[in-house]
Order: structure tokens, then sequence, then C-alpha cells
């Protein structure tokens, strides 16, 4: 079953003005889409990043995989790792260094995903099928709390409101809860000062008592903060997200505090794994198929992350659907999965390339969908409309930087920043 | 697609007198066939090993997966875990200790194979194809060179020959490398004094310039033998496997001499892995997937050593095409097989459970079935004949130990000897 043609769509979508360490989103976030052909009539589907540079990497590397079999990814990764030669710029700050592994995987990881899914239709199996069956028929995801600006400036409020202290941040955790469930809390940090994300953590803890809470500052800390803030918040976060900057940064901070950290910034390829064990600078792995080189290799970390003693949950970029999927394909076939993932999915409020009905949010978890491959189709009105919308928003790569300092010009993404 | 029923063959083959630490092999020696038949009529094998409590355990756990689809290896695994509830006794004492995760792992791997099998026929593609499809056409391996007597006692001396000194194994490589092309040997030693194994090492070297060489005393050695062999063929072994007993003496060995250490003794399930990385134990880890649970996990495995540096190379027990086609396809799938694998087919010398034509050897390497699955099929009058051979021969577990104190009644498996 060789690949005939490969379609590559960018698009965009709104996106709420949620605040992090880098800055603030643009109203739009970046996708690409990629549906991937073979000869016998079966397509997949793929999603990954929308950053121009990322997008001409999948654009050369789909020419290239033409006629290729959908289950010789080996033969895929190589000619990709031909391809990418260099290392491509890493996205907007806050997954982690850029290696040029890192980039090959996060190329590769669409290609992967798309040939599963082909796989799982051919079959007449889900994709967590291909990966060992499911460990559980849902998967829990966790409220994604963001400090947030009432509506990007100049247009009106958003439907979310404000979030800009502590009582702002718990107004929104009530909002996504009630309407999605969830049952664990992940509040983006590295926006305020350390004591206030405190005050904010200590607020959700009151609130809502016994559900699992934690705090992602990306980086924005120096060890000693990091470990102020892990001591002033022990019994109360369930572990610390990437409060320092690097490896040995994080193992100085883990020596310290009486919580597990976790990571999506400074192990983000398996480059990173033997000397963040080494070290004991990570108790927790935030796997991210979108740059662990896809759905197999990412699940033969997590088997990695079980020898070792790792905890594992995922992390997350603004995504649709066709990820949404993925991860929760992978995540159900995955028997150490310790913790629920995180996800944009409420941010982006409806808007999808895929078409409704697979996806839906039950106590705070996504079903596996049923069907085969990932058990989702492409909506293509949608996908026609989103490619559109690409088109005239007038952003090729995420800048939230850029963004934030039309507003603040005296804004600094320095790290550490406290 | 459901197991509807499995059936479990034990089965007896002539095995020559080859000599190791334990003892010498027995006439007869044993595997478990199993076939995995699906309610759509496709149907799968594997191969296992025959000792009786773990075909035992092989059979028990064959009437709890009846009903399982063959995709879901992570709920056969969860019912072979509940069921293998307590570590089974190891075999023969060469392939390291026994644990529980291990036992699990040597039952589930039969059956994780005949899936693949199942599921490769179901797409119509070879088992490679299954586990990310081949990086190369043929997989080399060695030539297994063993200490032998000519003959059993009492028996007419067999087509091999005796080998009791460096110049019947340089005669026996000889042999072997004419008939199979092999381009790597391997010996076997732990039988005689250490300084003979050199001399037999340094033989072969002199004799087969060039070709890459391993010695396996199956941990017979102290530290202080070790070192003093390691450093005694530096520059002539390509790496030395199993001279010193568990990971703190190997790490020993290992920081005393040139060459790097192999082990399938030492590091025989995942839960040893992270000290032997610590203390540096070993170098190269030789595969099995008899024990480390199937195909896929010992693909996972496999990552693993490449993330962490270790190479690789496949242990072999006395086996026949099943698992020979197994070995085969996931070698040929695994971009980080940096050397050439064990196998013990020379030893069965024809003797097969499945149909001739499928699997051969072309330079010292067999190249991959193009078969569906593993691309084999079972030999049923082959079969039958065979076992009726293992309810004939009076054995029902290997014993090499006891079988050398028949003619030998001070021999002691004393650990280390030398």
């Amino acid at each position: 079953m060789k690949i005939s043609e490969i379609r590559v769509t960018p698009v965009a979508f709104r996106d709420p003005p949620l605040l992090n360490a880098a800055g603030v989103h643009e109203p739009w976030a970046l996708r690409t889409i990629v549906e991937v052909i073979t000869d016998e009539g079966l397509s997949g589907l793929g999603e990954t990043y929308g950053d121009l540079d990322h997008l001409q990497k999948v654009r050369q590397c789909a020419q290239a995989l033409v006629g290729v079999d959908v289950h010789h990814t080996n033969e895929i990764y190589r000619r990709i790792d031909t391809l990418v030669g260099d290392v491509v710029s890493d996205l907007h700050g806050l997954t982690g260094v850029a290696t040029k592994e890192k980039s090959v995987d996060r190329v590769f990881a669409t290609f992967e995903v798309a040939c599963l899914d082909i796989r799982g239709k051919a079959a007449g199996v889900p994709v967590v099928d291909l990966l060992g069956g499911r460990v559980r028929d849902a998967v829990p995801y966790s409220a994604y709390l963001f400090y947030k600006w009432a509506g990007h400036p100049g247009e009106p409020d958003d439907r979310f409101g404000a979030a800009l202290d502590p009582e702002g941040i718990v107004e929104q955790a009530r909002f996504l809860i009630d309407r999605y469930g969830f049952q664990s809390i992940k509040l983006k940090g590295g926006v305020y000062e350390p004591a206030q994300e405190v005050a904010a953590i200590r607020a959700l803890a009151e609130a809502f008592p016994g559900v699992p809470l934690r705090l992602d500052p990306n980086a924005s800390w120096t060890v000693e903060t990091s470990i102020w803030v892990g001591k002033e918040l022990d019994g109360i976060l369930q572990y610390l997200e990437d409060p320092a900057v690097d490896i040995p940064s994080m193992a100085a901070v883990a020596a310290n505090v009486p919580m597990k950290l976790a990571t999506n910034m400074c192990v983000v390829t398996p480059a990173h794994l033997p000397p963040a064990l080494e070290q004991g600078a990570i108790g927790v792995l935030l796997l991210d198929h979108h740059y662990w080189g896809g759905l197999t290799r990412s699940a033969q970390v997590a088997a990695l992350c079980g020898t070792f003693g790792l905890e594992l949950s995922m992390h997350s970029n603004s995504h649709l659907g066709i990820s949404l999927a993925a991860m929760t394909h992978l995540a159900a076939a995955t028997p150490n999965l310790t913790h629920a993932c995180d996800t944009h999915t409420p941010w982006q409020d409806g808007q999808d390339v895929v078409a409704p009905g697979a996806l839906r949010f039950a106590d705070g978890a996504v079903p596996v969908p049923d069907g085969p491959g990932l058990g989702v189709e492409l909506d293509r009105d949608a996908l026609a409309r989103m490619h559109e919308q690409y088109l005239a928003c007038g952003i090729t790569s995420r800048d939230d930087t850029g963004y934030m300092q039309r507003f603040e010009p005296a804004f600094s993404t320095r790290r550490p920043r406290w």
C-alpha cells in the first residue's frame, strides 16, 4: 500500500489572548493538516505545527515520500532525516531546545500518524489497536488554565473573559470544569510574579479540594525561586512543570522540593533522557507525539519511562481534532500513563477541521473514537474555510512575543525572569 | 479478529552433545509450538521453550486468551500477568536470573509473535512491516561454535565431530563457515580452563583474520579471571559475553578490560537496565524476544538501547524455524542492530517444524521471508513426528547438568568456576 499523493494544507483558527512566559497568543493559531493518500485509495490524516519553516520542511518531505509503503516508517524516517539536514528553528520558545533529532522527529511524526490512520482503516481497527489495544476506554484530560486578557486589543471581549488574578483563574476553572467535567487542573504560569501564581494555586486548592493541581511557568524561574515555590506549594501541587531552564537547574530544584518535577522543555528528544535520568532532574515526562516522532516512537519512550520509573502525562500546544484523536489513541494504549493529559481543545471553542461527532468530552475524558484508524474524518468545508483564514490572517509563524510587544513594548522573555 | 482456539504442542528434536558451563546438551532438545487460530480463520505461529513448567504455564494461559482480539496485546499481557502469579523456575541456568517480570514476558512472547503473524497475514505484509519495515534485506548471523563430544555416549559419532581443543574449534568454524557463509564467530566457553579458551580464540583469529570474534563463558569466571581474559584478548575480541555473574561483577570487569561486555544473563528484563546502565556494566545487549516479551517489546528495548548508546545483537537457545523467522523479522526492522545475531540453527541440521523453502542462509545471513506474516508455514507431518519424539524421548525439562553428571559424576556448575 504505497503513498501516491500527500496534501499539505496550512490552516488558521481563532485563538484567545492567552498569556504565557513568551508573551500572548495572537488572534490566529496555525496548524498544518496532512492528508496521505495511497495507491489503493485509502487516505490518512496528520496534524502538526503551522510555522512557516516547519511547513516548508513538511512540504519538501511530502514530495519525497511518494512511492513508499505506509508500513515502511523506517524508510520514511530515513528520507526525512536526509532532507531535514539542519536544525529547524524551534517554535516560540515554549517546547524546549531545538535539535537536529527533534527537527526530524517533528516532521516525521505527522506522516507516521497519517500512515497509522491508513493502516487502521485497512485493518478495520482503531489506531489504539495498532499500539497494543486500549487499557482505558476514555482518556482523562486536565482543565488547562491561562491568565488571559478579556479579549484581543481592539476587539470585543471573548466568551472566556479576563483572568488576571487568582479570582479570575478560579472563575475560569469553574467555567471549564462545568462545561467539560475536568478532574485535574493545570495553570500556565510564568506570567506574573511567582507569589501571585502561588496564590492562584492556593485559591484553586481551596475552591476545588482534592483535585490534582499543576503549575507550569515555562522555565521562567531561577533555581532559588523554583525551590521557594516548590516549598510553598508542598502538599498542594501534584507536580511542578518546568520551573527552571535546563537539566542541571531542574536537578538542583528537584533535590530541594517535595514534589516531582515534570517537563516538556528540558527533555524533548531521546538524547536528553540519559542525562536527565542520571541527574534526577525529572519525575514526570510530558510526552508529545508531535515532537517525539509520532505514536510508535512515543510508545517506545513511554515504555522507557516505565523502565526508569518516570511518570507520564502529555503536553499540548494549540491543536485541532486530528491531534486530539491521535493523543487519545496513544494515551489509551499506554498502561503507564499516570496523569491526565493536557489539551488546548476548550480554547478552540468548537473550531475544527474534523467532522463533528467523533470526539467529545465526558467527565473530563475523551472516549477513544470507535471508527477505524484515527476515527475522525475531514470536514472539507471547514478545511477550506480555515485555509482561507490562513491566507488572510497575515500570520505565518507564531510570535507570542512580538504580539505582546505591540502592547507592552518593554516586554522581555528573559529567562529566568524571576 | 478474535482468538477462537490455541493449540499448544511440545516437540523434541535431535541435539548434538554441545558443551557449556551447565553441562552438555542432551540427545533431545525441546520446544513448544503454539498455533493461534482466529474466528476469521487466519492462524499464526509462535515458538517457545519446551521445559515442563513453562509448557504448563503456556497451556494454562492459552485457555485464558480465547475471545481476545489479536490486536489487544495489552489485554493478553494483563491476563498472562494475572495467571503467572509467581516466578517460573528458570531454564537450565544459561539465560540469567528468573524474575516474575521475565516469567510473564516469556509466556507472553510466544502469543505476541503468533498474533503478529496473524496481523501480517490479514494485512498481506510480512511481520517486519508491522515493526517499521526492513532496514536490511537479510539478517547476518554468527557461526556459533561449541566445544563438543564426537557423539552422544553410546551412539555413533555425529556429522559435526569432536571439538575438544583449539584445533577442533577451528575445524568446526571452517565446517560451519563453508556451509553457511558466516562472517562472525562466537565461541561458547566456560567449558575448559580459561587459558585453553583464550588459545582457541587466538587460533580462530589466526585462521580467520578480520572476522569478528566473541567468547561467552556463561558467567563462569571471577572478576579477576575475566579481567585477565579481557586483557589477553585485547584487539582480538569484538566483545566479551557474560564473563562474570551479575551486574556489579560485570561493571568491575568492564572498567578494567579494553573491549565492551555483552550480556544475555545479567540484564534479562527491563528492571535490570537502570542498574546496569548506572554501573556501566555492559556495552552490548543480546536481545532475545523469547524472554523480552515478544517482538514489539523487544523493539522498544532496542530503541532504549539506542537512546543509551548500548550496542545490540541477539541471543539464541536451541530453536526451530518459527523462532528463526521471528528473530529475522525483528532484526531486519531494527536500525541499531549493530552485530550479527546468534543462532543454533546449524545444530538442528535440517530438522524443523516449518515447511522447507522459506528460510535459508546466504553469506551467513537469512533473507527476510517475503510471505505475509512470519512467512513460514507448519509442516504438519514434521510437527506430528516431532511431537511423537517428545512423547517418546523421556525428557520433559532441559537438564544439561544431570546429563553431564551421568558421565562425569563430579561435574559441578559452581560459579564462578575459575
